[in-house]
């Protein structure tokens, strides 16, 4: 057949490509990013891949990174703003890890090339993609959340908010120690919003991403606007100062004299738009267009679920075109079918864990974990699974059903 | 918990009670039939279970009919109607059986009432629904084809017919030596419809139902309407001679003089609207109903496809039930998503299987059988799986890429 065509290198685009690789079906991935381009620039995202998604890597071949310095092995919660802060890990029952995509994007786009995937290094734009459904049997559009996504209109009954909830402040540091055992920190200050500490590997070594989700019109919102460029010195005493007033348990394991910032592109700054949108659309010459990753739903970072979305989706889209390669509205429909269950749990739970103010059933949940170390691990275990977790948290009847069903309520 | 309520002890019915006893989950089954009224009375159909039916039965440990006498091992095709009948088998790769249901549906009831299920006999009326739905944690609905059904809308878009396509006359008979190797016949009389012989176990031992399906204007419509009750051997001496004519291919194992129904009862005539309805509702007091069988989808029986499609919806239901006992939309969204396939599957196969006139491209699969053995097998093996037969027979294209694929365009 003629293959294949994925817009975009992104890790949807390239789990997809290299499952396809495997089953030796011809895949050209276009990227309006050399690997070069991939692999520098400024930071994108702070990435952490959970174990379902390390499985998926190692039946890919693509594990470079399976040395227990690069894994963490759970979180460890502070959550402030009450008379008592509640302080408790959790653990997943197998690790997880987190690798600068400046040097991840770039190792796969390798592996997938030497495997004979194409990778051809154009911009796509919207109108060029009836050209290029007609040159392979499907086109694939993972070209994240950029315009393009636009293909697929978005779906208010899944999409409950129209702006960010979050502004983003994310930067990669060293003189942060690692907590012990090593794991993400996930430290909320009520009303202020989170910062996700997060044990990183990147060209500047083994570092810690700090990822400073804050509420709009809350004390920290101001850390998306400083600039670093302006005052290197200014912002890291900025970032320092938050991080003592409002994440005490992360700020503890810095030492100021130590802390900076790993390089000036390693900071990012800005916010999302939580997005579902259609799986596919149908181009005015009958052919049909799957969207996969960013494109076809965003969350926020607060809980590290969009790659990892990203990567599952992908993967039921590559068994999909593996077992009936008949690309028509049915193909399609089976598609959204198998994955929309842990899809739609994971953009469901993100945008409960970013409603102000946290709704009560949530806190329930939390509450639970902080007495009671099987709950905490599930709940942790869970980002592997987030239509698990959503079974369990999706309304004020299913925390009830789960506490009681373990004694606790 | 306070169990879940099934409305309807038909296979639907009971294969879900079976399945929940067996994970300890209590449940009460309603039925408006006593046992002795489920083995007695008119003949209701005339059921083959495929093998796909037939695991589930062997893992609820209901298979009671598992010597080889009750099997059969594939499909004999007579195709009349072109210059020369197209004549080919097709065969599975394990066998079905048809057990008539009077003896079928009594002794999975026992099994379920000896496993600890509750058998309420009482006409279950839409209004007490409500009632019902407060004494259990879920209330399903699997009550066939009758009133209940109308609790969930029927879909405009997977039903495309606003009347029956076929009416039907089945009957047991002695005097049919079966075929070789033991199969059921099918036999296509172009424009007037098909004949279904099926070698079937009944009280009065082993013998065959006649099932004809007669296109409403066709020659063979008069089948169902004629009264076996007015004139038993004229009703005889009719089927005798339109198999004759319009099936010769079973005509030829008839022995005339030892032709006869096995009983004033064995008969049934009518007609079925193919219908695919909701799979769930929402009641006035905020409680989830869901549908399965007959009561969720009906399709016409040409193919064999109704009970083997309740049976896996009750199975999808029943392990749905199990991992996640929480009743809301939620639940029966996942419900839906997860049985999809395969019912929109087996109604949408079957619907196109009735289309008058038959569309080219079913007769270019036919074609396609007559002329090689795996592609005859394949179609028959699919008798299991009618979502694989859908994806190699939904559209033209589909038909197309199937036979490129295996060299045969
Ligand atoms: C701060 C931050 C932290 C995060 N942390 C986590 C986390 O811990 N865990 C997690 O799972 N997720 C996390 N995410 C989310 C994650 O980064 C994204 O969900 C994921 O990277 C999306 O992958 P993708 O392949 O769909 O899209 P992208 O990664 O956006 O890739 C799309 C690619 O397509 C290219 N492209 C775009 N348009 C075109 C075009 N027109 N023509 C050709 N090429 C094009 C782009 O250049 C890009 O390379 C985080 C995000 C942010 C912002
Ligand atoms: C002639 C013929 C041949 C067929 N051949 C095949 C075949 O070869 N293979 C195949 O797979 N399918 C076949 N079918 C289809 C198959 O019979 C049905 O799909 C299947 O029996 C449906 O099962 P069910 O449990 O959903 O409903 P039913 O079998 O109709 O059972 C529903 C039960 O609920 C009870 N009930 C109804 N209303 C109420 C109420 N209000 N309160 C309490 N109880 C109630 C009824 O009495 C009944 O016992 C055939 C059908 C016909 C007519």
């Amino acid at each position: 057949m003629a293959g294949i065509g994925i817009v975009g290198a992104g890790v949807a685009g390239l789990h997809l490509g290299l499952l396809l690789r495997q089953h030796e079906v011809p895949v050209t991935i276009y990227s309006d990013r050399t690997a070069r381009q991939l692999g520098s620039g400024r930071m994108l995202n702070s990435v952490a891949h959970h174990h379902a998604t390390i499985e998926r890597e190692r039946a890919l071949g693509v594990d470079h990174w399976e040395a227990e310095e690069y894994h963490y092995f759970g979180h460890h919660h502070y959550l402030g703003g009450g008379p008592q802060p509640l302080v408790f890990p959790g653990f997943f029952t197998a690790p997880s890890r987190a690798i600068d995509y400046r040097l991840y994007l770039p190792a796969l786009l390798e592996d997938f090339v030497s495997r004979g995937g194409e990778f051809d290094v154009r911009p796509v734009q919207a109108a060029d993609v009836v050209t290029l459904s007609e040159r392979h049997d499907l086109v694939v559009i993972a070209s994240g959340r950029g315009d393009m996504s636009a293909m697929f209109p978005r779906r208010a009954d899944k999409s409950p908010y129209d702006a960010p909830q979050r502004k983003l402040c994310v930067g990669l540091y060293e003189g942060v120690a690692p907590s012990d055992p090593r794991g993400v920190t996930m430290s909320v200050a009520a009303g202020h919003g989170e910062l996700l500490e997060i044990p990183i590997y990147s060209s500047a070594g083994h570092v810690t991403a700090l990822l400073f989700e804050n509420v709009p019109g809350g004390d920290l919102e101001m850390l998306a606007e400083i600039s670093y460029e302006d005052d290197p010195a200014g912002f890291e005493k900025t970032i320092l100062d938050k991080t003592r007033q409002y994440h005490p348990a992360t700020f503890a394991r810095i030492d100021p004299a130590a802390f900076h910032l790993t390089g000036p592109l390693d900071v990012l700054q800005g916010a999302v738009l939580p997005s579902v949108r259609e799986d596919y659309t149908r181009l005015p010459n009958g052919r049909y267009v799957v969207a996969v990753g960013d494109a076809h739903v965003v969350v926020d970072p607060v809980i590290g679920q969009g790659a990892n979305c990203a990567s599952y989706s992908a993967w039921e889209l590559g068994h999909a075109i593996v077992e009936d390669p008949n690309f028509d509205e049915r193909f399609c429909r089976k598609v959204a079918d198998r994955r929309r269950n842990r899809v739609y749990a994971t953009a469901d739970w993100t945008n409960l864990m970013i409603r102000t103010p946290p709704p009560p059933h949530l806190l329930r949940m939390f509450g639970a974990m902080a007495q009671n170390q099987a709950v905490a691990d599930e709940f942790t275990e869970n980002f592997s699974y987030p239509d698990r977790q959503w079974d369990n948290l999706a309304t004020p009847e299913r925390v009830q059903h789960y506490l009681t069903a373990r004694g606790l309520s």
